[in-house]
């Protein structure tokens, strides 16, 4: 069966995985972006750009990439092996976007531009309908409107024998409360937002089984690895 | 002036300071020793155990140093600077121990001991006036009523030059929220707690000018640098 996980997620110091009042200029919320600092900094996201025309283009990517220098530590290798052996990636609406309510039209694509990094089905969920979207690469999004287990069954469907990897706060809290959710990758850089979207707020990972089995000091995150037992 | 600190106070990877439910048998709540186990290996706290008779004969704390090997790493070097130059501490009424309501009478002496490990005035924050409370070693307890504003100019007044050190989760709140801690130094151990009294739930840090300068990875704990600007 499909291993369920999340993968380089990071989380700030006082546990948010996003700031507050996302939009276009803050597509992961205010200071949200300072959360991704040391994933900008591996050879591996620098390579994801430097191969996506729109990506390299965008104001937020370019403000990303300008300080970093590529490296090939173990924050690349974490960031690295994240997008490893993914079969199908289940997202929520706004990790896919800044759009809220129904959709107006189909002109939003995703932060991502033509060729985004997935190149396996995305599954976004949403509470509005929209016809699947095919991009260069191999990514195709999916959006699904009749739940998370609708969605997860859909995934492993498309993932085969490969993994599913799980995105975005909400999205997370909802299949880690329904203990589906196998291992957990999560990178802690030295952020504090002070608000936000809080990753684990009321969620007892203790008792749903969960427990850290191994902690790894990154250049710029501390990786903390957390699996159900 | 006396800088306010935070010392190798431990907080669980989902943001606890202490486990629920503290009782005699959970001094810092239900599983709230876990949060401390990279101290009980460190040859400082070892050395602490060996000087008092009954520290050593606590159940507890035989539990905690069993196991433990008495090392001199990154993590040793954190409690020893944790107790260094340190003039005077403000606690909170749980941490003191696990009485609540009015003092029925003045048996308990706090968790440590005729020689507590803290040789300073140590003020503890309480609605229950009680007489101080002078141990071995230099450590006295006084216990204030008058609030946290209070304790911390007596504190002030007692330390001198030297440090003041804060301790417990809802003493270590106040003190944030009025913005009068100047440094925190949180170690982090691979533990999720899932629930119990979360350190830092409704306080927006970076608001408050809290911003992390370090962290380094230790032994069993991975430790965090926050000052205020």
């Amino acid at each position: 069966m499909s291993k369920v996980k999340v993968a380089a997620f990071s989380v700030s110091l006082d546990g948010f995985g996003a700031g507050p009042r996302q939009d276009m200029q803050n597509p992961i919320g205010v200071r949200g972006l300072e959360l991704h600092a040391w994933v900008f900094k591996t050879e591996t996201f620098q390579q994801m750009i430097r191969q996506s025309d729109e990506m390299r283009e965008m104001e937020t990517f370019q403000k990303m990439t300008r300080e970093s220098g590529g490296g090939r530590g173990i924050d690349n290798d974490f960031i690295a092996a994240s997008f490893e052996n993914v079969g199908a990636y289940i997202i929520g609406r706004n990790m896919f976007g800044p759009v809220r309510g129904p959709w107006k039209d189909d002109s939003w694509k995703g932060w991502w531009g033509a060729n985004p990094p997935f190149h396996a089905p995305v599954f976004v969920l949403t509470h509005h309908a929209r016809a699947s979207l095919e991009m260069e690469g191999g990514t195709t999004f999916h959006f699904i409107t009749d739940g998370p287990d609708s969605a997860l069954s859909k995934a492993k469907a498309a993932a085969k024998d490969k993994e599913i990897r799980i995105g975005g706060v909400s999205v997370i809290r909802q299949y880690l409360l329904s203990g589906q959710i196998d291992e957990m990758h999560l990178a802690v850089p030295p952020v504090l937002l002070g608000a936000g979207e809080a990753l684990f707020h009321g969620i007892n990972l203790h008792q749903l089984g969960y427990k850290p089995v191994k902690v790894v000091a990154g250049e710029n995150a501390t990786h903390v690895i957390i699996k159900k037992s």
